[in-house]
């Protein structure tokens, strides 16, 4: 039985991976008057007059929606929102796992922006935090900047900016084993949608100055004439040389190559022309860019996957949990990118020196405390 | 401590009176690879084969949503959605310690019939069946009727129904004890409300005749041309003799009196003008239309109220748990009157021929069988 058919078992055995539970038993008439009518019209007259109070007497304090349109739903692609709710009901469990956080799927059966942002901004009562899963670029580009401008409260596209941190986070450790600076490193990332955008971005934020963002039609320069908006932008932050070409071209003479792309894209030959001691991130799933033994054949240093079952797995589960618990518990409103940035420091930073290797360069994703860690870097 | 004070403390004690749990524990690589990426990929792509695979795979066989837009909370009126989150995480708790069901409220930021209409259209991917709470009337007719039309899950408004179902299950059991014929009642409903119009409504299709129901203005008549479109349409149904006058008029020489109203608005006078062995349910809350002891010094027989604390509480609690277990469990997509007519009479049959008693017309609320009562009879 392959893992597909015994996912597919395991969920017609549970009929639903989450469920909503009693924190309080309701047992008897005293206890039905002070959770329902007439009781409850105390913490409901108290948020009437200090909406405020709605974090002290509800579950708004610490439950997060995850939101999806099912348009770029895993490697799927766009399979709409009623085929998308196993995996938003995954994250909802795995934020209770990692970081004992509510959390409820709300897939919307629209793919319009104006009508999701819409729809978003009138059901957040209930929610502290609102999680942007799987919606496909440009898209989630601008729902997610509206959300944050318009709501109170804040919200983390983790397609974006969870890959983003975790790929810092390698990065930062990959240079302390190569004995380079962070800042000096020159990147290639293949793939500009959701993930490569905001990598790009962290990367630049973070310090590093010399990136080159290939499309699936080569290098994005400013000379390009076929540019989305988002692509336009990243064109005049990166690419410093402003060179046109392929991905071949693009690797050669870089020091790390993150691939956030599709499978097989880069080959031995690729990775020969890059620089010595290159770090590999193909991190396509489920099937990498380069599998690692080729990647190592070829003369990488360092190579991380978005595998379990190879070295060094990008997972995004070592960042959303705790920066959604960092975020609630801090009462932060808005996550910035220095915030990020210190959250990647934070996951770095839980590979203790006499464990960091080649081979560990993240943290493993059952490592337990990691999601603290993370979200008391909002405390900086 | 009053227990509006005690609400206060419990619920910030709690922090939420919900929580999300896992169903599964999510302990090892094995594991999270068949929750999340990459073994979801399997019931993903089934749904998206088949639509209907939802319910197979998924919480949608299992969750209901609790909408509202905080218009008509309780009897606290229109204090919005945030205030609104105590009362409708308390509905989801009942639901789950009543009928095992998981339930999660989504407290709507417009009050705006159509935005409210597309919102919970977009929404329903994650939810089997939807629980419409505390909307004002009269725009709570044209959300619950247009979803019904429009949605493929059952659209239950609970203020509507639940009070109309355990309302006729009151007054079956009434008329098994004063030996009368149901459909004889001569019955006054004061209060022309979400409640009031649909207690009616079940009335009339139960079968009975005699119906005169009033608003703040007195009776409504087919003389009367203020009435909004729902009070014209009730008015087309009942008050058989299309009498004019105010509710002093209206209860003369009638059988039952039901309230949906406000406190204090049935006199003695008014009961001792009804015939005898009167029916009097004041359900207005917290505090009755008449208070029981002066119902009976004045010459009822049967007296019903919302209240815990006196006999015959007329709680929702004994309908809506049993309704939503039982339209999931049977895949009904459609609540019709024939079903809430059944579910009455299904509540009714709890109180047990040996208990039936002047002051036991109706189960109490943590009767164990009345919500898979209730449920199965929607195999009729």
């Amino acid at each position: 039985m392959d893992i597909f058919e015994k996912s597919l078992q395991l969920h017609k055995q549970l009929g639903g991976k989450i469920a909503t539970e009693m924190k309080i038993s309701a047992n008897n008439a005293d206890e039905l008057s002070l959770v329902y009518s007439p009781g409850v019209a105390g913490p409901c007259l108290k948020i009437h007059e200090n909406k405020e109070d709605v974090y002290k007497y509800t579950i708004k304090a610490n439950t997060v929606a995850i939101i999806t349109d099912g348009s770029a739903v895993l490697g799927l692609g766009n399979i709409g929102s009623y085929a998308s709710l196993p995996v938003m009901e995954g994250k909802a469990l795995l934020l209770k796992r990692f970081a004992g956080l509510n959390a409820f799927p709300i897939c919307i059966d629209s793919q319009d922006t104006e009508e999701i942002i819409n729809i978003v901004k009138n059901i957040c009562a209930s929610f502290g935090a609102i999680n942007l899963e799987d919606i496909s670029a440009p898209r989630c580009f601008e729902i997610e900047s509206r959300l944050i401008e318009e709501l109170d409260i804040p919200v983390f596209h983790d397609d974006q900016h969870g890959t983003a941190i975790i790929t810092l986070a390698g990065l930062i450790n990959s240079a302390k084993l190569l004995n380079k600076n962070l800042s000096d490193l020159k990147i290639v990332i293949n793939g500009a949608g959701a993930g490569g955008i905001s990598t790009a971005n962290l990367l630049l934020y973070a310090g590093i100055k010399d990136i080159i963002i290939c499309d699936s039609k080569g290098i994005i320069s400013k000379n390009r004439k076929d540019l989305n908006e988002s692509k336009k932008e990243i064109a005049s932050l990166t690419n410093i040389r402003n060179i046109d070409g392929t991905l071949a071209d693009a690797v050669i003479g870089r020091d790390v190559f993150i691939g956030l792309s599709k499978p097989k894209l880069l080959t031995k030959d690729m990775i020969k022309s890059m620089n010595e001691n290159s770090v590999i991130f193909a991190l396509a799933n489920p099937e990498p860019e380069i599998l690692p033994q080729d990647a190592y054949d070829a003369g990488a240093k360092i190579v991380a996957t978005g595998r379990s079952d190879f070295a060094n797995q990008v997972n995004n589960v070592l960042a959303y949990p705790g920066i959604f618990k960092g975020v609630l518990k801090y009462g932060i409103k808005k996550i910035t990118p220095e915030m990020m940035k210190n959250a990647a420091f934070a996951i770095a930073s839980c590979v203790k020196e006499n464990e960091l290797d080649y081979m560990r360069i993240i943290p493993n994703a059952f490592c337990d405390y990691v999601c603290d860690t993370v979200a008391d870097s909002f405390l900086k």
